[in-house]
């Protein structure tokens, strides 16, 4: 069988995420499969370089898939781009080697979270998070952005519960931008726990409105307990930006 | 009274356009009065620089509108963007000469048709239309536009019925640029029928594809009869973009 990267944008207002679930319809994953099983005229999975959680959205996901087919991969692209809804899109696709795999290889990943501190422009409000009492300290949210690089032990920053696996991560930038209202957070990291984007981004947030601090969020590290962390942003503002590879395929 | 003029931005999708009617319900200008009215606590009527259609978006609508308030414009704006929708937004507003009149004092509008030549960009989808019959030949529909320009009877090219008014318009220019999947049709009139950027954008698009020539559009002029223009492509495509004032107000 042949194996397909591809990259994908989409608008996760309605899904339910990414990842195909047994009791939860309306997965971004099964229209993927749906489609691509009825075009090989047999099963296929695919799989992303990471679960994004419902209502995030993607600016370039990537995934791959395995299949039969005879079609060239930019036919296979009009055909997913043909049948999968409007709210979802390939935006490119190549064939590559069959040990490549999307989660695996994946170095890292950057994700991006909007804060808008006056009412959004209406074409883009859907895709950022709108609060209503005006512009936090910039500068206070960039310098505690700084506590979080590195690698620790993110558990306090997510929504993990009881896990043997590892919860260390690496961060390897957090950026922060301001201009005209929306502040950008992009946080660049090896690997992210459950919503720890949003829980980390809502953290800054709360440290430039004064009520964290940076020494909160050390002792958060060592206490693991997600109590003492910011709030969990919403899903609506955070989108994945990039995922790199060590190696082009 | 003082009478302000503001600049509107808002995603049309939902609307029963700008005009408020007796029997459609959801208009913008009924969302505007409705704020303004409980704003002022006395009734308050709001002008627009035209009228857009259900389904039609705006960058940057024009309106007008006389109150008594003892708010500062910039409270004014602030006391809108929190009442009205998300999809409805005030850029700016200042206070100006009481003989000020969006409409009556407009030179000339530009609107801009969107058509999507392939799948497109799912941040922005809503606001284009898609056709997916593949790219027409653009400088054909470069060709063709420029029979539009100059004075003429646009009877034929709106949905306007019998009428005492005159349906002589003036288009000063149309540009059209293709880049990356997206046809944008810029016409600049100093007014326009109803349905006339649609049926004109429709006629190019349908001329590019060889199913209506610049004789025929030529015909159309002379025998004001709407059959014979291309289709009224649908709204979701079309925004109103710049409206402009003869004195800077």
């Amino acid at each position: 069988m042949k194996n397909y990267k591809i990259s994908i944008q989409y608008d996760g207002t309605k899904y339910n995420g990414w990842q195909r679930q047994k009791n939860t319809k309306n997965t971004i994953q099964e229209k993927f499969e749906s489609v691509l099983s009825k075009m090989c005229t047999h099963n296929v999975e695919i799989f992303a370089s990471g679960r994004t959680d419902a209502g995030v959205h993607a600016e370039a996901q990537v995934a791959n898939f395995k299949c039969n087919t005879n079609k060239t991969p930019e036919e296979i692209k009009e055909y997913l781009n043909h049948y999968l809804p409007r709210d979802i899109l390939v935006t490119s696709i190549k064939e590559v080697p069959e040990r490549f795999h999307s989660r695996l290889n994946a170095v890292s990943k950057t994700y991006e979270y909007t804060i808008a501190t006056k009412k959004p422009d209406v074409f883009t409000r859907k895709y950022v998070y709108f609060v209503e009492d005006g512009c936090p300290d910039v500068e206070k949210m960039k310098e505690v952005s700084q506590v979080f690089l590195g690698t620790h032990d993110f558990l306090g920053f997510s929504s993990v519960g009881k896990t043997k696996k590892s919860t260390v991560r690496t961060i390897n930038f957090i950026d922060i931008e301001e201009s005209d209202g929306l502040i950008k957070i992009k946080i660049n990291a090896d690997g992210f726990l459950y919503n720890m984007v949003r829980i980390i981004a809502g953290t800054i947030f709360d440290a430039a409105k004064g009520k964290i601090s940076a020494n909160d969020i050390i002792n958060i590290f060592s206490a693991k307990i997600r109590a003492g962390a910011g709030v969990t942003l919403p899903a609506c503002g955070l989108k994945l930006i990039e995922v790199f590879y060590k190696e082009q395929v």
